[in-house]
């Protein structure tokens, strides 16, 4: 169980982390990283933003294998997965988020790897307040081995199983695995399309793909802005499909499953399904939403100026 | 001169400020924050982006103002301009790159502020590496104060002067004033012009606008595919016009005012021109680039695949 990160506030991690770039802690299992959220994390809700929290996630994933000293190309890979050129690729991404931290908080991001079947990787994440030790996020990611080359999937190989194995945590996933089938969206049956979507030159990384965090903020573009404006995003489930490169042209599709009706133990809840598609076809992400009303006196805002700040 | 900051890395940096929050040094003038530069901040080129480096900018000006205890709105307004509804706004922005740091490295920001004129007020910030002291960029802005109810601007009222004067620093801007006149740009004389921008979600701050950063994105949205590739952003002047609110479509125009021709000294840089303007007209930012040739072996990049990370 993940109740064995028991919760110690030590000055000591300061002191032997001072730039923040994390930690290998716990016997050698799990990697940790704080955060202070910055201006610029934070978006309209003053708090930080959900693709804030999942570039979090990244972070602390490559700095895990860095520290770990199995980075070998900058994008998770190890030594023996590069010499057979094989990548992880995610397939799943399972975020469950109780608060948002805002501006000048400090987080502290806990992430573990574990077997997942046969051939897969299993990596959680668990987001507190470093101060208070309160529990923010869960997050739970699949990960299966790509031949770059090919593009077909791959047995993970003896060696890099004997690099990475003696990592693996025996515990169950953080977030529940939510299995429900995602019923067919399309034109027809999506209740909002925003179309026409394309990368910005910022949004390539190294390998002038866009990065799967951005995926996040398009399929949150189709989402209606009365959702946007009155709830926060509770948790989501992506399903990832097939890369988007740089000049991919995207639709993203929402419908929303559930206007609230919730039931009396999550009264307002609101749950949205998505696809990120191709505009000539093809899946890129599918994955649903569930989204809880705001506190009322979160939402108020102030000042009205175009470029405010000092 | 900004060479009164003399370069002492200093172990105790770390111990006294062990989150990056920063912390006034300087004799009370200058504020300085450390920032490790994370994998989710470079872009293609492996650099941190120059989006990257604006955030890490407005960052230090806000916790300047934080740690100075005049921040009385979350958005540098001190408690006497709030009591007058008064707001900074930014009007010109200079940045000069001398190198992009990558992942891992940290880096030091350094900032203060001066008078500018009677009523204006400039904020310079320079960005060293931590470990070797190497200046990576130089920047300089000039900021006015606007009644956000009027939105007409303002004097610096006695009472404010009297919060923030005693932090005013007697030194020449980092960056050289830049003052060449723009020449006209629009649909005739832009040799690039990107239509149909419009903010994202989470393109919005806290008061539901447009945060400045992101015009940088957009404007290097029509600056052409070639340059990206082959040069990197060496500098820029950008002139704040009009703010760009929720429901703003945006046009970016680019042109090329100088091919790289160059001269001697500098072989190879290409300087662009550029207006980003609303779809119906007026304008939001109007401003100049300058690019460098890129090294060669910084272009290389390595793998291909769809959601590579770990």
């Amino acid at each position: 169980q993940w109740m064995m990160l028991d919760w110690k506030p030590k000055r000591a991690d300061m002191l032997v982390d001072p730039f923040g770039l994390g930690q290998i802690v716990q016997g050698g299992f799990v990697f940790r990283q704080n955060f202070s959220i910055r201006s610029y994390e934070i978006g309209a809700d003053r708090t930080a933003s959900v693709e804030t929290l999942m570039n979090h996630l990244q972070e602390t994933a490559l700095n895990h294998v860095k520290n770990a000293g199995l980075l070998a190309d900058g994008f998770g890979s190890t030594p023996e997965m590069c010499k057979r050129n094989l990548i992880w690729v995610v397939t799943k991404m399972q975020v469950a988020v109780d608060r948002y931290p805002t501006w000048g908080d400090v987080v502290r991001v806990d992430t573990w790897v574990a077997a997942s079947g046969k051939n897969g990787m299993r990596r959680d994440w668990l987001v507190r307040d470093s101060n208070t030790g309160e529990i923010l996020t869960r997050a739970t990611s699949l990960w299966v081995m790509m031949n770059k080359e090919t593009r077909r999937l791959s047995k993970i190989p003896d060696e890099v199983r004997g690099e990475i194995g003696s990592y693996f945590v025996d515990s169950p996933p953080l977030v529940d695995d939510d299995s429900r089938k995602l019923p067919k969206l399309d034109e027809n049956t999506a209740e909002h399309i925003r179309t026409g979507l394309t990368p910005r030159w910022s949004d390539l990384d190294v390998n002038q793909h866009v990065n799967n965090v951005k995926y996040v903020g398009w399929i949150l573009e189709s989402a209606p802005l009365e959702i946007l404006e009155t709830h926060e995003l509770a948790g989501m489930t992506l399903e990832y499909r097939r890369e988007c490169m740089r000049d991919s042209v995207l639709q993203s599709l929402t419908s929303i499953v559930d206007k609230g009706s919730g039931d009396s133990s999550h009264p307002g809840i609101v749950e949205c399904q998505h696809l990120l598609r191709l505009e000539g076809g093809g899946e890129i992400v599918k994955g649903r939403t569930k989204w809880r009303p705001k506190f009322v006196d979160k939402i108020g805002s102030f000042g009205q100026a175009p470029h405010e700040s000092a």
